[in-house]
């Protein structure tokens, strides 16, 4: 059984297709909160108002990395998913933290990154341009059948 | 002794502003390759042109990561600056690897980028504003003297 | 699956409250054990008798060190509670080795200790007032969802 | 040589009397900032107020704790000081850590602590009740020469 | 339960007659992707043409180590067959990267490789001749049974 | 469910004591091959005859180590039981070698050999003189329970 | 300054065309003994003849494997050099050993090795054609200066 | 340059023969306190009088056991030496210790406890039957010369 953890971009629906495109595969997935309010939110929603954006902001990131650790830290493989938009230094931040676990890193993002992207993908066995990519790669390391 | 690696943005002069400022410090400094053309294109200067621009890019991320991946592991404390432009994923990634090998994370960065950079700065033992906090930093840790 | 440890306080239901709280979390929960007289005298009770107060405690406290380590060791968080009394140095204790573990460490204690538990404070991922926040945060790290 | 960190107290002249005890010893030694005021100010005064006292502790434990997990990391020896007054809950936390690292722990205590102390004591090489116990500990370990 | 992963030649059916001859004991065994033009074509077929086959094989090999790290990872014993054709480099690299992680190392490999072998054979527990003897091992570890 | 190895004697019937009496905890035991004969000659058995004696053992203890390693690795608990005759060393080695993984170590001696065994007794977190006590011992750290 | 561990083929002067070539660089080199003979003879030479030639091999290669071991555990970087005669199983051992223990891996080898060595290769932060490249890569990391 | 450590038996002068026989050689050895009597009372000299011979033996014990371990994770290859005397438990452990951390062991031993030390040889690289076989190893790891 390979575990994944699927991080970075939560706006569009690649971790469906992946999870639907891997259905009958022995693969247990595993990701971030994607609801974004309540990513935002969870800290001061538990713990208690911050009047301080920053902190507002530091307590809920604290809380989602008691997620966002164990579910690296548990993965086989490390998807990473760079979208077109937002800086998105918390999924470079992931893919830096999984290559310096060992863990097998693929990079899901498009050619018009790939210069930005370089020293992400050099730590990467692969950077992929579709989610559909993703599930083949799943497939192929998994029962060593190739996309027909 | 202190070693310490600076890591991130490349067009403006904060290394030597740390640097100079920690002149008298017991501290030696680390950085990247922060000549832009030379860490381009590392890999096919040296090895071979490549006529796809993704493995002219590959080949040079490579190479520069036997350098990176030294000044971190070899690392007591990681500074990584976020600078005003560009994606700089680089640096997350950096930031990312860092915190997972257990070193003192400094983050350098402007409050416009609090929001983006929660989850990396959550990772991080201070979060400074300018380069002449970090060299205060370092100075406190070091000799227990605070700004007067 | 969340593998959680609560260690410190034996005086008060807070054990309890959380593990009732969290029923239909996918959450294991261990425990130091929490009879006093047993913990106590447990390396007399089994090994013989000590003349000397010293080794008697310090063969019990040894043999607590048997399920605690494993505690520790199995969990991915741990959660460390500081009561209204005593020194509970014990407590102080298994967060500083959980955090040199990597484990997520959540503190739960009341304001008037905060001063006294900043640096226990600053390893933790949250600090938390009442053991129904702690449920919360479990509850929010497994499926997402925050208090309504 | 031998690296040996001094942890905990920081009211009596325990640290003088054992690096003065030590002297001609091959130990080099490490301590946390023991300016009571500037280890509860860094923070503030280095990276700008908070109006909140937790932020205000928080901000000076993460900038003290860069400090001391160096210490603890390349230390052979961890002591510990349990000083008669004050919770310490530090002390307790830098034992569990070093004790997660497989560092050689000593702790320095007076005997009406025992008991509370028990689990700490258990993961100790040695108990000393007087710094001059420590230096000669040090030495019997660097020279085999027992106190005359 | 054993987990043993089974590396190096793909052309002889070793690997049917280890995983048959130890039917009914308590093993789980794992492979590479044996098929020789899908684990040569992987790389390509999932993710586009390279017309350099440098990068060609370089693409297919790196999805490969997706499943071998994961295998070796995973193993508590991993056996290197080394059969009598081509240079097997993959193989002895297995068996390098097993032996660096500690896991228990079996050669499978005739006499006539005995000198060019006796780097990696120093780094093995068992070097056997026959798939049989494999077997044998197996059945002892996990039975204390020797063949009759 | 705690898995404990139970290393060392083979001539008495200690284990058995200790498994019978264990009965209806949740534990999982592991052990060496302890028919000493196959121990002695598994690896001529399998691998083929040695004129040399020292090589005819050799080969053995290499393939008894597949056992013993996962033995070890695997255990959260390791007992290692020295008996009235015999040098041993096996015993010393395997307490030695769990003692390095931090694995908690009890020892099962009779004090004749007290001052013989000081060192290896000065890693483990209870000596004990009856296979009794070791039940008690994990009766204790699974359930709380003392015995009455 | 760079440790470099330089494994392989012993039978050209690469080893002396990389060393002299980065003269004035801030590296230190380790590498095998380089002297055939004494390689294959050092273990009878010194702890006395073996009839059985498996075991005259065996003695050395494990006496040979206390300085490999350690030149590859110093090493920032390590380079595996193939040649274009023997089977060099060492070389690649050395190779995988080296990737497990994360050290930025060269690759030093002629094209027609490409796909033998895929695997390999796809380990390695740089592949190499000839030892001046290897100087140039090491001089490159240390100074940021490219061949001109 | 080497370190080495050298464990086991204090009543012979095998330490002095391997260090002046290394004479000239870069390496750095340590041992433990070989002075018998100071060994056995390090404790109570130190720590204070223990009435129960037990517990003066174990703080004594504890005591040493910060030079073993700090010489044992220093070293990069531990000799232990087992004399004609004694059950010598401290060596065997020391060994297990050493092997569990990847030390590379040297075994100094005669042969009519082959037999008996054939589980602790079977983790060695080196099995001499003399003072100056040692030497003779490292001399050639150092310098590639073999005895003439």
């Amino acid at each position: 059984m390979l575990k994944v953890y699927l991080s970075g971009e939560i706006h569009t629906d690649w971790r469906e297709q992946i999870t639907t495109g891997a259905e009958g595969l022995d693969v247990e997935f595993f990701s971030p909160v994607t609801d974004h309010d309540a990513s935002d939110d969870c800290g001061v929603a538990i713990l208690g108002d911050e009047p301080n954006k920053y902190w507002h902001d530091h307590k809920g990131a604290m809380i989602n990395a008691i997620r966002t650790r164990k579910g690296i830290a548990d993965a086989d493989v490390v998807v990473v998913r760079f979208g077109e938009k937002y800086r998105q230094w918390n999924a470079a931040f992931d893919a830096g933290y999984a290559a310096a676990l060992g863990k097998s890193l693929i990079v899901l993002q498009q050619p018009d990154h790939d210069h930005a992207l370089k020293e992400v993908d050099a730590a990467a066995l692969a950077v992929a341009r579709e989610p559909s990519q993703v599930v083949e790669i799943l497939r192929y390391v998994l029962t060593g059948t190739l996309p027909s």
